[in-house]
């Protein structure tokens, strides 16, 4: 159960549902129904006596834990259980701790003072007396309230309620909660350069051919470019999903790129290791150097990278020869081969990877329509990896996707490097 | 009401809950709940009888209404509604003529013989008596059934659901189902540097103080360092909101930077017409220049950027004396200056931002801990504006909500330049 006005009325995405789909069909807890509704008791209680109302064993909210007059989920979901709020004071001790620090930075005329501040806080030491508490990762508190069905009320922010989830599952009142789960293994197999077709053709061969197929729970997603293929089974099914992983290698050997769940950014980074990077980008404008930054330690390998959105940028700072871009175009072949071999140069690295491509709406022609990206991909020791790809969607999406695109084509130059 | 087992277990994020939500807040339609579940019927049947029994006038539904065997949702509204579903055979037809061409573009074996799908796409022409027909985007037909509730049955792709939803709209049966429909205003201001509890204590405040307060409906949202506040209310409440905005000037005049909902990227690209930006990017490696290259038409303004993630690369692209930063550290005002006056003139620039930071989590001393940003904006009249902030959160965190303090700072100096 989702609360919020700003989700319910699209104003941010809800992030929270599918990051707890995820962690339930982990645990082997099937979820049946996710709600959203705002910040009004009325709706938050009725969204409660209907999940109770199905049968469900546990019910997990977020959001509405904050220090405003419109944050009302505690009070309303202890209503609910049929529990006084009581205030506790070691609990409020604790978010004054973490709040004194958070005021220092605020100065000046209009910032609030303390006592208003941590007055409004103190609304957030209010817990359901029985519950068990979940100590804050920002300011608020999540709670535990056991019960049939127990309810678990974490905060709104995707950064608070992730690592509170954990805390909560380990608490006794939810493992009750969910005692009577079935164990599953899972297993995660992605592909990249397949169409969902393709996959979905195999799969109907692989039902005719391996026993106990249907003892595989396969869901399948194509998201940028990139097909997932997730199996749950009870353990003893474990010899299907063996026969299936094999015939997926045998007919897709090439597009799989991780059967063990990890993600590209993961395996390009691992392949990254003694190695020194530098990026050209135009489209992408720095996307791609700041993808490639985001596993801590990433400068160990990361050198740095140019964005060349502007023609004089390429020529300026990367020494690609000026007549190259007015015979070829700035989206050419050639041009990222210039880009990729002048950051290799400028960066001392010995791998570089160049982007150059017509994000859109405007720039497509017809011989280069939107969405058209040229790629290379250079290493130190002369080897040169250059694509071009028609990418389809909007702006955002081309220029997402190419920083994808770019991803798998570094694996394939370090896989062999 | 939003089905399908693969938007419930978060394989593909909704988008037609947040769509709809914008569409009935412009047509005035309050918006209750949303509510997920999966292809299951009994699922689907109790979130029906959950939202008839809250007493709306109107249910929309999307997915479910495909040609195969997991697609139930017309069938389970019909049963809902008490109604018997009958073949429309005009729609029979209609259907059909929409896949003849579709079905040429498959040959070879494997491929579907014609008369498997014509009779897989029956389904899709069997309505409940007396509904509404919407005729097929896609293949699938949409239906309005009257009644209390109305429920109106939309396909579950975006670019079938958006057109359809608006020949939904036109039909009698819905325009009927809102005719007691409310209009509203809706306005929303930004603020940026205020923390949530101190906009919390204006609004008690302003709870004492204006007269008829309590007819504004309020959202406020904290979001990556900025506050949103939503304010809802019916016209002749007018006078109230405008009592609320001058406390909101009187007390935070500092802290708005948009009172006409206008989102910092929006402003920042405005003033931006006409000048030519470069970035320094350590931290945030790309991100900034990235997001500067969202809008279309960013090559206007955007000349590219250098990311500096290593001290070499600091030195030889961005002309910053190593001497500098052997004696201030790379995370100091002077060196986020040099790398700004070194963007500045490498792109032959007259605005450059520059960012240099500990995004953690390794690398933070007690001197400067994780989250440590420094920040500078140069313009080409030889005006800095240089800051130090100590963001909080994760290395995603602060790499992100680092490039918002660079957007608001480049609001502030191009807003006085």
């Amino acid at each position: 159960m989702v609360t919020g006005t700003e989700v319910l009325t699209g104003r941010i995405a809800d992030r929270n549902g599918p990051w707890l789909a995820d962690r339930l069909l982990e645990l082997g807890v099937e979820l049946a129904h996710i709600t959203i509704c705002g910040d009004r008791p009325r709706d938050i209680e009725a969204q409660l006596r209907f999940l109770a109302g199905e049968g469900v064993d546990l019910i997990i909210t977020s959001g509405g834990l904050g220090p405003t007059a419109d944050d009302l989920t505690v009070d309303t979901v202890a209503r609910f259980c049929g529990r006084d709020v009581v205030l506790d004071t070691a609990l409020e001790e604790r978010i004054a701790e973490i709040i004194r620090p958070m005021m220092a930075r605020f100065t000046g005329p209009g910032a609030p003072d303390f006592a208003t501040v941590r007055a409004a806080n103190r609304k957030q030491a209010m817990v359901p007396a029985g519950a068990a508490v979940l100590d804050p990762v920002g300011t608020a508190p999540g709670v535990v309230v056991p019960g049939a069905p127990t309810v678990v009320v974490l905060p709104g922010p995707p950064r608070e309620l992730q690592p509170m989830w954990y805390k909560a599952i380990a608490t006794t009142e939810v493992q009750q909660a969910i005692a009577g789960r079935t164990h599953y293994e899972q297993q995660t197999v992605r592909m990249f350069g397949l169409p969902e077709s393709g996959l979905a053709d195999t799969l109907r061969h692989a039902q005719e051919v391996i026993p106990d197929f249907l003892r595989l729970e396969i869901t399948t997603c194509l998201r940028r470019g990139e097909l997932e293929i997730v199996t749950r089974y009870e353990p003893d099914a474990a010899a299907a999903y063996g026969r299936l992983l094999e015939l997926l290698r045998e007919r897709h050997a090439r597009a799989i790129f991780s059967e063990d769940g990890s993600r590209i950014d993961d395996l390009v980074a691992r392949l990254l290791a003694g190695r020194r990077i530098a990026t050209a980008e135009s489209c992408t404008a720095g996307l791609l150097a700041g993808r490639l930054a985001d596993p801590p330690g990433a400068s160990d390998y990361l050198a740095g990278g140019v964005v060349s959105y502007s023609n004089d940028a390429k020529v300026d700072l990367l020494g690609v020869d000026g007549a190259l871009i007015a015979e070829h175009g700035a989206v050419s072949e050639p041009v990222a081969e210039a880009m990729a071999a002048g950051a290799l140069l400028r960066f001392a690295a010995d791998t570089a990877v160049a982007i150059t491509g017509i994000a859109g709406p405007g720039g497509g022609t017809p011989d280069k329509p939107v969405g058209t990206v040229c790629f290379c991909v250079a290493l130190g020791d002369g080897r040169l990896l250059t694509r071009t790809t028609r990418l389809p969607g909007e702006r955002a999406d081309v220029r997402e996707r190419s920083t994808t695109v770019a991803m798998h084509l570094l694996h394939r130059a370090l896989s062999t490097a």
